[in-house]
Formats: C-alpha cells, structure tokens, sequence
C-alpha cells in the first residue's frame, strides 16, 4: 500500500492456458541457445564432474587392453594339464604391469591379478587350488602340483569391458563418478563439456524478507531465493543471486539490467498471477514476455520469454512452487540440451493413502518414498507447505485428466 | 619385478572372514572421531548445501507466521454473506506485506495471495466468483456481489505448515534445497554443520598408468583415482589426490607421510589382496592395520586400520569393486555420523534376467532400473567392467545365502 498505489488496480490480461508438455517444450526452445558451440570447454577429468559430455567418445584402447589374471594364481597352458592334475616346473612370477616372456610348454607361472596372460597361456589354476598353496620361488627345478582346468578360466580376455574404437559414452552423457573413471580406464585425461548455464535469481514481493531481518507484521521471510539457489547449484547452474525486488516494476527492472550483465537466464520469482500488484507482469509489460496458466498444480501462473534479449522465466511465488517449476520445465530442459544435470528418473510407486486432484491440471504432490514401494504424502496440495517439502524425497505426479487415486494405486514419483 | 623383488615372495598372513554387516560397523568405528565439537562450523545458508545438520532446529516463528489468503479474491465475514449470495460494500485492497484494518462488518477487503486476513475476516472468495470478476476501486459506496462460502475458505492458517518451537529439522538432517528452503522461511539465515572430511588419495601399483601417458605393454590406466574423487567430491568429501604410488612399500610410506598431513583418512587402492605384490599390506607391516576378506562380491579385499595414527581404508585396485566399497562402507558410515552425504534409497525392483551369486558372499551387481520398475544387469560379476558400470543407474544386492535367482524375482537396489 505504498509506492505501488499508483498501479495497484492495473488489470493484466489473461494468459492463455497450456499444458505441462506444451510449456516443457517453450522451455526448452527458449533454452536453446545455451548449447551453442563457443559454450563448451574442455576440462581435466577432475574438473568435470556433473557436466554433459558434448560429444561422442570413442574407445582409443580395449578394456582391458590385454587378456589378464583374474586372480592369483599360476598361468598354464591347460592342455598341459590331465584330469587328475600334473606337477609342473615353476617359472619366474608375472607381477602386474610387467611384460612376461612366453610360457614355455611344461610349466607354470606364479601370476597375479591383473598381470599379462604370458604367450602360450590359456588359464589361470587360483593359488588355493595349487599345492602348495602359496608362492615359492622359482629355480632348481621347483615344481607345483596343479588341477585340470579348462581353457580361458580365471582369464579376463583383452577387450572383454569395451573394444578399440567401440563407442564409450554418448554425446548429451552426464558425467558422473563411474563415466569419468571409464575415461579415465581409457587413458583420456580431459574431456569437452558444457559450460555451466549462469543464472540472475531474483525474489520479488513487498511481503518478503530477508532471512535474519527482524520480520513485520504481514510480511514472511524469503524461501524461494535459498531453496532455487540451492536446487540450481546441485544441478550445475552457476547461480547469482539479486536479492529482493519490492512490488515497484521500475525497481525489478533497474535490478535486471545491472545485474543481468552476460547472464544466459533470468528466473524471477513471484509477481507472474492475476492479483493486482504483480510486479513481474508489469515490468516485462514491454518486453517479449508472455504469461500464461499451466495446467498444473502447484506452479500454474508462468512467464516465459526475454528481458532485453536474455532468455527469462517468471516463477510463481511460493516454494514449493518454485521448486515444482525448476523440476518440471527447466531442470528437464537443461539435461536435455547440456547433458546436466542429470533427469529425474521416473519410478513407479503404490500411493500409502488416497488422494484427490483437480481433473483438469497435472497436480504434483510432496511424499515419501519407503523401502517397501509404497509412498506417503506429506502435507496437503498446497503450495505453501515448505516443512512438509523438507520431509519428501520425491515429486508424485498425479496426471491431468485423473481426480482420484486410491490406496495401493500405482503413480509415478521422482526421487529428489 | 623391479624394486619390489626382494619381497617378491613374502606370503602375508589370510585375514579373517567378515561379513559386511561387520565391516561397516568397522569403518564407522573408525571414523567416529570426524564427529567432533571441534568439527563444526556456522555457515550462510547459500554455502551449507551438501552438509549435514549438527542439532535440531526449532522453529522461531510458525510457518505460516499469519493468517493468509490462499488466493487473489475478497476478504470477507463469511456469516455476512447469506446462502444466495450479498452485495458487499468494497474497503480499500490488501496487498501481501501489508498490515491491514480489521474488516468492518458488511464489507469485502480485496486481497492478494499471500496477504495477511484482516482481522475480522475469516474467508476468502476466489476474483473468479466476484461479480464484477476483477479488480475495481473502492470508494464511492463501490459495492460487490459475492456468494456464501463457509469459514476458512482459501484461509492458510498461521502454523499449518510449522507452528512455533515445533523441531523443524533434526540433527543429522542431509542440507539439500528444500531443507536450507525451510531454514530460510524460517528467517534462520544460517546454519552449524559439519565440516567436509579431507580424504587423502592414493592409487597403488606398478601397472597403472595416468590417463594420458603413453600407455606401456602389460600397463593399464589408473581410473580408481578419478572414479573415487568423483564419487567423494559428489558426496561433499575434501579430496586430495596424491597420484600413483609404485609397488615400492617405502615409496607408498613416503607418500602417505608428505602428503597426508592433516587430513582425517587415507584411503588407498590396490595391494590389498593375497598376492606376492601386495604393497599396502607391506606398507602397513608396522601399523595398526588389519587385512581381511569381507564376504562381498566384488570388493572383498579390504585394509582397515591406522597409518601413524590416521583412519585408514584399503579399498581393492578395480574399479568396480572401488566404488562398491565406497558404496558399501564409507558412504554409509558418513551419512549416519555427519548427516552427510545422503543415505542410499534402497528401492525394491524386478530382475529383468536370471543371475546366480556365490551363497557365502553379498555379491553387488551394476544394472538399470527402468521406468517400469525392472533392473537390467549391466556386464558380468566382474570387477573390471568400468564401462558396463558407466552404463549403469543402480547397485542391485543380492544377499549372503541367495546363490540363484529368477527373472521376475524382487531385488534391493541403490540408485546412483
């Protein structure tokens, strides 16, 4: 009731209504930009983790890169060896990483994991199944008795993991701590990834405060910027923050343009309904931005479009909203266009207790998923219930066109 | 068969058999000391993503702190409007932030979402059921047609969601987006977590190579090292990577002495096995340092102790059975003393195949979970199947005492 006098009974127009998959897609076209060929770099494996791979990459060596022990044993040729066993001379042990000489005909090589397969050799007799059962030295015409064993036993075959030239990863991989040890098995030190998307988050609303102030009558702290900040860095986003735009469009507005400088994303939240003080709308009311109601809830009013040229994405203003927007429309698009973060993956779970849902929207509740299968909503449909949102670990999705599940009834979750 | 021959045949003492339930009580033994007083610190919400809580937080406000209105509508005494509706004289709107005047009897107060109900008022009537459906100023005997609705009608009550004093989060809590979201509607703007545990890293072995190096005869490339920081990176561990030790057991002690000053566990890979080579194990003669077998599938090799009085873990030198142990043993025990990383999900899924493991031993296989709630086995039991591991989403268990089972049987699996 204070600067915002002068426009508080402004009257938006009324966005149109889209669906879910329909504003997923606008997303993803807005988004497109960020991969562009000048927004890779190629990092040291160590610094690559969590970023999308660009592209394809080929095997340079087989896996392993030649056949080797299994365990440690001794290596024979198996066709030196009868059923009942043979006693054979003891040749000079095969460390791994060493280059043996050919096995001759008529003995055995004490060999350890992971050591070369001598020439000559086709098996590998496990040193408890060897008596003695322990290494002794080579020479003087030492011997050990060792059982029949069929070709290609305890032997890992060269190429067994992965062939030469065979496609190790794909383009659009995310790179995580088993892809960059595959790369690095296969000798490629540093690796083209995407570079991070750099974001401008900005909370909005005369209502909000910052967490530590002292907090007025009427007034409620900031969730949104904590809570995104923190969903976009887990997912790679390098995030700068704008603090707190009040209700005043000429303020949000100044606060884009000196903060916005070479950012690839603006994401504001709050201000994008059809109240009358909704700051977004009216500080993109000259820019290519629309707003608009997806047939969701929680996270329903969006905007979508560009501020001064920069791809921008207006979120609703409570939490778990919020969340629910980062999750549904920007994290989807960003793993598919950069590879990272990494996309939810889709489970399926048996709903704990019934639930109702407005037929015509994609609702998305809050649960916990258990051991057993089964998950357990926490807190109600509102979009407020920020305590509740801290006690899930996953998104339920309840898809348009269904308003009622039963107990035991299946649904797709989302592990967070 | 350079520097190490002169122990080429040392026959180290068989560790005992232990099972994984053991081995993990083990490493939380011995890591008990990384949950200190000293071991804390107070950190700004936007740096303590990833950390684990140190005590519980009560609430110092209820969430909502106020009565507020769930929608853009009108503020009304719901036993002003009778069952077929009235006309009520509009007072000047309540925007969110606002502290407004209680509402005179007869009267409709416009009201933002997320604004404070004035007192007096006890519902709220939605714009799109107002006649006129939008916005119009007060003054001037302005009146509005509204319909009855009953008490509480898109009212949030102050403290639905957290009510003062309530615990909001209880020690041990993991940090992810939604819980430093509740600490900030909260207005708590920061938190005492626990501080990163500084790893020190070491590869062992005279076959292993770093990526990039020209790869030598019977030599393969070290993907421990990357595998393992990636991992303990992403779990919010301080790694430090002291490279490749030779199997040279002075060398690796060296090693350990230079650059493990400080940090509060010594992880290494390799030599821990019963072969003639066994690095670690010689390295460690004169320490406090056991060698077993843990009765998994990969991973069984396994070194536990201290090195000059600095928690120790001897992981095996494949890949595969690196980051199981990892899995298995480290991340769990920092999850339960720090709150941090997060605990493994165990998720129930359905075998897509047939497979078999050795009864007397946990065996850990790679697979995919699929959206469907099947897992497909990624590769064999092998532990060198780096880049079927790449290609995998889960750890799929299969228990001690479970030597064969069928396709369609239900199986604990671990998301990656």
């Amino acid at each position: 009731m204070t600067s915002h006098s002068q426009h508080g009974h402004a009257q938006p127009a009324a966005g149109h209504a889209c669906s879910v998959a329909d504003h997923a897609a606008a997303v993803a076209d807005l988004l497109h930009a960020v991969r562009t060929a000048d927004r890779t770099e190629t990092l040291p494996l160590s610094q690559a983790l969590g970023r999308g791979l660009v592209q394809d990459v080929a095997a340079p060596v087989s896996l392993p890169p030649f056949a080797n022990s299994q365990m440690d044993g001794y290596a024979v040729r198996s066709g030196d060896v009868p059923d009942g066993g043979a006693d054979l001379r003891i040749m000079p042990p095969v460390p791994a990483g060493s280059s043996p000489q050919p096995l001759e005909p008529g003995t055995a090589a004490p060999i350890m994991t992971g050591a070369m397969i001598p020439a000559g050799a086709d098996a590998v007799v496990p040193i408890e199944r060897a008596v003695p059962d322990h290494f002794v030295a080579a020479g003087d015409g030492a011997t050990v008795k060792l059982p029949s064993v069929p070709a290609g036993t305890y032997v890992r075959p060269a190429g067994s993991d992965i062939t030469v030239g065979e496609r190790a990863l794909a383009a659009g991989t995310f790179l995580g701590p088993a892809q960059l040890g595959l790369l690095a098995a296969l000798g490629i030190p540093d690796v083209e990834v995407y570079k991070p998307v750099a974001v401008l988050l900005v909370a909005t609303g005369d209502e909000v405060m910052e967490p530590g102030d002292v907090l007025e009558p009427g007034k409620i702290y900031d969730a949104n910027g904590t809570l995104l900040e923190a969903a976009m860095r887990q997912a790679g986003l390098a995030v700068k923050r704008a603090g707190i735009s009040t209700d005043n469009p000429d303020e949000l507005r100044n606060l884009l343009r000196s903060k916005g400088q070479g950012v690839d994303l603006i994401v504001t939240t709050g201000g994008v309904s059809k109240g009358a003080y909704e700051v977004v709308r009216q500080a993109m009311a000259d820019q290519a931005v629309e707003f608009l109601h997806v047939a969701m809830q929680p996270g329903g009013p969006q905007g979508i479009g560009t501020f001064d040229g920069i791809p921008f994405l207006g979120f609703p203003g409570n939490p778990v909203s919020c969340l629910v927007s980062f999750e549904m429309f920007l994290r989807p698009a960003l793993a598919t266009l950069l590879g990272a973060p990494a996309p939810r993956l889709p489970l399926r779970a048996r709903l704990g207790q019934a639930l109702t849902s407005p037929a015509q929207k994609h609702q998305v509740r809050r649960g916990n998923l258990r051991a057993d299968g089964s998950v357990h909503l926490e807190g109600g449909e509102s979009s407020h219930l920020m305590h509740a949102l801290a006690g899930s670990n996953v998104l339920v999705h309840v898809p348009e066109g269904v308003s009622a599940l039963a107990a035991g009834d299946e649904v797709e979750v989302w592990m967070l």
